[in-house]
């Protein structure tokens, strides 16, 4: 594993190394707590071989496929799945090929960083990959990949994971939650509650999705009441399985409560297909209210992701569906966006909210002043494309001066990519231990205050605001 | 005062720490100048010693208590006074030992690094402020306010502050500041002309506030025209009291003019009570054109101090009043906002306007382009939640290449906390210092102009910007 | 040369700057690609000597007058010449010597850079310039300047420029670019399109320019019809005499297809001369969408430089007219205002889009996102105000992790003081350097992979881009 320097990610000024190096020591092995995520649960319910690398790394995580594509390689070459069936290159090694001639365009990113921590760590490759490589690495992976050490539920264990919690719509009836419970193996895999599919009354599916609802609770639902009776219930059923937040994925954070009436109106309408944009975006805003409300009486810590403009790209949208690279960030604002759901809840003591952003200008301007004052408020790690080591850098940076360190949740891995969660939780440990080191080495932060700092950032804090 | 490094926010790269230590050297004792800020002039006025240390360093500072609160510590658990005189706790020495063992939360806030420095070096604490060591922190803080050497104005004197502006109203007499020039010591208290609670009409007290201006006047306003009177009288009353500047804190930085006729027709429709928040702001954007043409003047230098929303925390507000930690930035545009004010007096010779910004996103987009080109427009420091290690490391990194340093106007401590002004002048010096060593180690700017450029920056710029 | 550290722009560090000197060495003598800029090709067409220094330098370059202005120097103490003939200063070694006097308000700025480094690499000063040297190093560039080997096209051979792009209007003839290339002199100097004369209906001289684009094209523009001809017959001319790209200065990046009758509506009316902003803003939305059209016919690269406010102040353009420093840039939005462009022909393979911008704040959070995505688009470098070492190194550090280097298009100079592009190229090359070497150093990218990044950096990635 010569390729992968046991200081990287660290300042080469020798204090700081030095000082990064102990901070980071001290919390490598520590187990993974990973309470925002989006690993199907299937894997581990059904424990089945992963299938060849292509399969398993490239085709699933549009942070790689993105970029390949935007040098003009074409997603069907890539072998990404067509909704209409029309072909695509099914030729994994072929595709392999074309991924290690093009992965010096990684250089510098953190996908670059991932991969090549995962590939060294998680299967013990030691070149890099390029194109001489690529098919000898392939082979590696794959022979691997058929071992009994390489299975799903060994991988988990191996990597000291502590919590998983994966994302789930509010119509998951979570066999595959309850599969695991079920079996001999005592990892702890817990579903979060995302309802983003029904209470976005312009999603697509938006029908559907609610006649799906109505089946999972045994009634229909036809009326914004039965809505909201149906979403207590699955969040109550949700914790029942082990459940402890929700989260939201809004284009805006706007909070807006609607009086009874309006909404039952506006329930009533969409019902009928009869909903603008945006009547649609007020809803959404009336719901997080809801949510907030809900979650200071159930206890579930809600997670508010807001800020991207979905599928930017109709032409890669309609022919490859969602999550395939073309979503794009917006300019984000917060404060007046949270005003009415800070005001309700936000010195509630029962009440717990944790907000992301992918949009760097808030996080001095309006988030850790946000968070600096009002007790339910905390704040998301750095989310997306920002989790990088100088997005996590800059989050640091800009946060803690005002908010500190002990509003901000801990790392969180948000990924699809299953095999490459410690090499996120390395990357973020590492970034934060050289963080600590500069403040040490400028005597901001005492030594001892910096271990217990790194311990914090690293376990007690997503512990802690999780309710893990 | 082992805790306190004397190397203290330097790099830690040696080349870059020695020229930083002998440029912080350099400036180190030159004498402060505050050229704005909010000490009460009372304290010297009547030069009483300070109360305990609960009520001296915590209950007044809104940095201290909001970061608290936000960890879920009532304000009354922590003896901020109610608006309606519900009791809250009184034993000061119970509230300073739930602060010390929520000590560790202010690691790497500047709040954190102030009070360091002001306990060791004002106070003389030897050791680190933690729940073990509160109370004993506390007798000794306490006793020392109990000796001579820490009365007001011995305090003032050791801390070889050359000037300090206050802020006050336009109604206000500056009886204090006239005590104090009556007396036998010699030290210059000037006051600050802010005209917000009059000029703002959204102002929850305006008409008691435009009935006070009218009193201290001695005629009643009735009039836009006996308004804008009042203010040049109140104005040439402060300039002889030693005043040299005024103060505006607006929301926007919108500058407009109205026509007499609309601004006349606007305030008399305040007076009758019947005034939108849209109308208010377009006065108040009034104001900043008729402020500025007054400095044109009576050259008094203009301060615009925009960018908060006020009371964001209704609660908090109802029940504690205003600056309790719950004002939140918001974001700023300036190039359209301050197109009218600059384009009016942004070339005359007599106007100086020095703006400042919450918004770090403006200060390479937009200020540094203003203030690189106008002649009349100046850089405020970083300001409120900016103002802190990297705050100031930012504002020189996005400021200096367009607007070089001599457009900036030194550093600006803005505290209630009096014991805590020389730990916030060090604080910038010494960030200064380290900006100017990393550019001299660079090569960037020689080692002999960083000499004078660091002697601007800790002294003769705010000299020469607010006219002292 | 003594005050001119070879070492300069490179961090302090010991490894860092060893890494970073031997990646700028390795590109240091790289021909110069400048496929960007605003030099007058009558230089070289008529190859007379350059005037004196202050008019070479000073004059020309509202870099330097609008930092000077900037401190109450008058423009017309600084030879700026007048709109209306009204008389300037016109002894020009005497406006050098006020420039000498307040060269220290440069520290710390690129201007300053450039210009110590083209008073010791181009002119062979040794001594910096200040109030006493002034007149000294005025008479040695003097002198020089009447020299042979100072003609433009010995500087320009000198400078080891392979490929320098002007800027020039739709109606142009390009008869210097014709001269150029008839004479036996073999530099390569070719034309860029530049149409915002006649695609900005609000341009002051609107009609007039469409008058002239009508004269060169042999006929009169009397429709919209008759508009896009002209268009496409002079893109087809600029192309036949070697250029490569077009380029769009666009207030806002709103790009938006008009119906083809909406479009020949509000020319027609623009002719008639009653146009409003609103209509001229989405008209320039619409032509953008046909300059990408014609582009993906005629494979002229797009670039789109937007978010100046032009001639903020109104005295200085009344006075001095365009161009006089008081361009202010404004907040950018790119997610939703290229929607419509890159939906249209970002997946054209035919098709490339280089975008600019002054607001740092969509680095991460808009362009790299989308350039780290749609094949057509690629960004540019820190333009105008972010063209500075700390500029660069933002740019980088905040692109970077999500496009990766090579979506980006290597250095454009974009300058009119031809005297500085070799220096500008070199702090290019320098801040890039350096930016590797911290990320060698941390191990994120290993050094033979610098070695290939700092070269396509340097010269490949424009090469490709621009098509030269």
């Amino acid at each position: 594993m010569s390729y992968l320097n046991p200081d990287r990610l660290f300042d080469p000024e020798p204090t700081v190394r030095g000082i990064a190096r102990e901070l980071y020591e001290s919390v490598r092995d520590l187990p993974i707590l990973s309470p925002h995520g989006h690993v199907d649960p299937k894997l581990f319910a059904q424990n089945q071989p992963f299938p060849d690398p292509t399969e398993l790394i490239l085709i699933p995580d549009h942070y790689i496929f993105r970029l390949l594509y935007s040098h003009g390689i074409r997603m069907e070459d890539l072998g990404i799945p067509t909704r209409d069936g029309s072909p695509v290159e099914m030729d994994h090694r072929k595709i392999w090929q074309v991924f290690g001639e093009h992965y010096y365009l990684f250089a510098g990113t953190p996908t670059g960083l991932w991969l090549d921590t995962e590939f060294a760590e998680v299967f013990g490759i030691t070149e890099r990959l390029t194109g001489e490589t690529a098919l000898s690495i392939y082979d590696q992976i794959s022979e691997r990949l058929q071992t009994e050490e390489y299975l799903p539920r060994n991988l988990f264990d191996r990597f000291n994971i502590e919590v998983l919690a994966t994302t789930d719509a509010p119509f998951d009836d979570l066999e595959n939650h309850i599969a695991i419970r079920a079996s001999e193996w005592s990892a702890r895999i817990i579903p979060t509650f995302r309802p983003d599919a029904v209470t976005d009354l312009s999603h697509m599916e938006w029908r559907e999705n609610i006649h799906r609802l109505g089946e999972v609770c045994g009634y229909e639902i036809t009326s914004y009441a039965s809505f909201i009776k149906a979403l207590e219930e699955r969040r109550s059923y949700f914790k029942s399985q082990g459940c402890t937040a929700t989260d939201h994925g809004v284009e805006s954070p706007l909070t807006h409560r609607l009086s009874e009436g309006d909404a039952e109106a506006l329930f009533r309408r969409a019902l009928k297909g009869k909903i603008g944009q945006t009547e649609a975006q007020i809803f959404t805003a009336h719901m997080l209210m809801e949510m907030a409300r809900m979650s200071t009486e159930d206890g579930l810590v809600m997670q508010i992701h807001p800020g991207a403009m979905r599928n930017h790209n109709r032409d890669v949208f309609s022919r490859f569906g969602p999550d395939k690279g073309g979503d794009i960030p917006i300019r984000m604002e917060y404060t007046r966006n949270l005003h009415e759901l800070l005001n309700t809840y936000g010195n509630d003591p029962r009440f717990r909210v944790i907000v992301f952003t992918m949009d760097e200008t808030v996080y001095a301007r309006e988030l850790a002043p946000l968070a600096g004052h009002y007790p339910a408020m905390w704040l998301g790690p750095p989310w997306w494309f920002n989790d990088s080591a100088e997005g996590m850098t800059i989050f640091r940076e800009r946060i803690t001066e005002t908010a500190g360190f002990h509003k901000t949740v801990g790392f969180i891995d948000d990924t699809r990519a299953f095999a490459s969660i410690p090499a996120r939780h390395d990357v973020s440990r590492r970034v934060d231990a050289n963080y600590l080191a500069r403040q040490v080495s400028r005597y901001l932060i005492d030594r001892e205050e910096a271990g217990k700092i790194i311990r914090a950032l690293a376990y007690d804090l997503s512990k802690h605001a999780y309710n893990l």
